[in-house]
């Protein structure tokens, strides 16, 4: 019998402890599975009188993960600090430097720095693993770079905060404005320390960047993805987007075109019938198209200690089974620079409007998307509010350009109160 | 660079054309995501003679498919022949002999002689992989025995017979009897030979009790699932399940309970806003529920040249990279003899009976229900038809075993015209 594997474990939050509960508690399914013993041999975290509920008398403790990272009684580090940069990233780098497998979930780390990092340990021969950092337990980076290993992947998808998904659906079932879900998401711990890490897209981006690396063979880009929050979408745009068969959903795209990769993390109406637009609360949905699988989607939770000590331990398991492969699926040297490019395929656009309430409005606003060549699919006017009458657009397809062409338009009729909210309708 | 690898593929039917395909056209991303090429060496089918569509001029070609598996110039058999016995089975127990990897996409034979053919290989040290056995293009192999190894799996469930959700939802839509749907069915090609197969629930049992090997670390029963097909459901079942929130699947289920292993193939209610009741046409789906990672839920083509293909080269493409697991992700030798057991937890059941235009019979049948210890949650009778009344009941949660002591002595009340038709109503 192989010796044990044995893990060093730095960061004890939630996802930390579940994974000390998972080794601790299935050390037989562990073996069974793995042909070999899976143990901890030390942990680091900031502050070690806290209590977690798990006995961690058996561990060595370091109170520097670097320290940890460099132990020669562990052979993988699992990194569960988190931030792009600082602790978490300086003791990844000691880690592979002193030549051992990495297990994370730091999606923010990878985003960034996931390139370099993948050069160093495929340089080192060790493992840089990080299911975990993508939708939590659904296993969609195996998925991505093993199972459809032979497509062609076409269009990556997927909705991967759980915190936004969750606002946007408690203020359609709730009626309730954004602020309200806001404040409660707030007082049920759903929401990073800084926020605009959720709603903003920024925490979705990071894991649409690291999905897109892997499904195109490109290096890493965060910067390259264009970024749009939830922030303001309304209940009267989650309304009229039911009313018409559709749902709002903060949604991850990623594909290859003739322009470049185009990668965005935005608020889009999907079909209410579809399987992202059923998706409901915390859950995360990731849809991969292939040349020859169509349409592949995996649902499951997103966040929390279960999903993603499962997604850490599933990766601690390849490593104790002797499996390497490349941190993006192929050599981090073969991986291509791909240009970014905006969304340029044509699309259908909900539009909504706040006309001021005076004669020929309508027929200004109309006149101005005329003049950016947008055809008009569908039109509601509700009855006026003070001096503003709420003006709901659906546009036949048109690019994104002819569409800013027109609000822009719209903006010199001097009929427009507030800025236009216009959200994209993808096609799922 | 390590050299090519080396496929002998025997069986092009359409999803053998579909791996020449993929192998001919992605030379450039197989090897940028192997690291190595992978190449068609030999082949082997019926008819020499058949126009498939493809180039076969650079291959050898060899008309017994165990000497293909036998030839020196091939790494892996990727064995499309189907059938549980015969030159399938014979040519993969030949390439193992001859210390080749497998690739097979053969149920049937799987869940006949999976114990044997795996035990086979693991002695030679080669891979007997089958991602294309189970659900298509669904992932589903590799997530279960890989990315949620570290869940002890509570319970796995599949709509995996492409052919009968399509039944089912034609019925639901077109609202045209089984046997319309049917007929259309075979003329689309969508039917095996032996249709018995498909609607009997056979070929979806064979996906399960392969799954169930996984999930719980059992020797593969199949004889251990218990079958129902849908060719006794109605018109009125679908509707009258839809008019009460549900929907009508072939639903595999298998769990671990105090008993044994419980595996069944059978019609069942699901909610039909879950993503089980959701489903409709071909698509496939299994839910995976595990202690950790909660509910995941994988959906997809389950059948079709690209789908499948997609699914043979993944586990070829694994093989390249290097890796070796067990065929069900634990040595066979390993796996327990779980003894298989009824359902016996209890749950809420369907019933449609037809009732005899009689006084007194409605008393008589909610006689032997009460006389059972069965609850009535909801009941209609309907006007009647000729001289029986169709009546729909919905009982609170119940073991089968109750309910069936209950159907027997309806029985013998003399009201009951035509047999009864239970459905169980399973918490998803």
């Amino acid at each position: 019998m192989t010796h044990p594997l044995r893990l060093g474990l730095a960061g004890l939050g939630t996802v930390g402890a579940g994974v000390v509960k998972i080794v601790q508690s299935h050390a037989d399914l562990l073996m069974a599975r793995a042909g070999r013993g899976i143990e901890i041999t030390a942990v680091s975290a900031k502050d070690r009188s806290k209590d977690r509920g798990i006995d961690l008398g058996a561990y060595h403790w370091e109170d520097d993960p670097v320290k940890l990272a460099q132990r020669d009684d562990i052979d993988v580090f699992v990194e569960l600090i988190g931030g792009d940069d600082g602790p978490a990233k300086a003791s990844v780098e000691a880690a592979i430097a002193a030549k051992k497998h990495v297990v994370t979930a730091n999606k923010a780390m990878l985003a960034h720095y996931g390139q370099p990092l993948a050069e160093a340990a495929e340089a080192a021969d060790v493992a840089l693993s990080f299911e975990a950092a993508v939708a939590g337990g659904i296993p969609v980076i195996k998925a991505l770079s093993e199972s459809l290993a032979a497509n062609r992947i076409k269009r990556v998808m997927g909705v991967m905060n759980g915190t936004c998904n969750y606002i946007l659906t408690r203020m359609e079932t709730d009626h309730v404005p954004y602020e309200t879900v806001f404040a409660d998401a707030r007082k049920l711990g759903y929401l990073e320390a800084d926020p605009t890490l959720d709603v903003g897209g920024i925490d979705a981006g990071h894991k649409l960047a690291l999905l897109s690396a892997i499904a195109f063979g490109a290096r890493v880009n965060f910067a390259g993805v264009e970024l749009e929050g939830i922030e303001r979408i309304s209940i009267t745009d989650i309304e009229q987007a039911a009313d018409m068969g559709f749902r709002i959903k903060l949604l991850g795209v990623a594909q290859l075109t003739g322009r470049g990769l185009e990668q965005r993390m935005q608020p889009c109406l999907v079909p209410a019938n579809s399987p992202l637009g059923q998706l409901e609360n915390a859950m995360n949905m990731v849809v991969i198209e292939g040349d020859s699988c169509g349409q592949i989607v995996l649902r499951g939770a997103g966040a929390g200690a279960g999903p993603t000590a499962s997604a850490v331990m599933g990766d601690v398991i390849g490593i104790a089974r002797g499996f390497r492969l490349p941190t993006f699926g192929q050599p981090a040297s073969t991986l291509e620079d791909i240009q970014p490019a905006q969304a340029s395929a044509p699309a259908a656009f909900y539009l909504r409007l706040s006309l001021k309430d005076a004669p020929g409005a309508l027929h200004k606003i109309t006149g101005a998307l005329g003049d950016a060549g947008v055809s008009i699919n569908r039109m509601r006017q509700y009855a006026h509010k003070d001096t503003a009458a709420p003006v709901i657009i659906v546009t036949h397809k048109t690019t994104r350009a002819e569409l800013d062409f027109a609000i822009e338009g719209m903006a010199g009729t001097g009929v427009i109160l507030d800025e236009p909210v216009a959200i994209r309708i993808e096609d799922v």
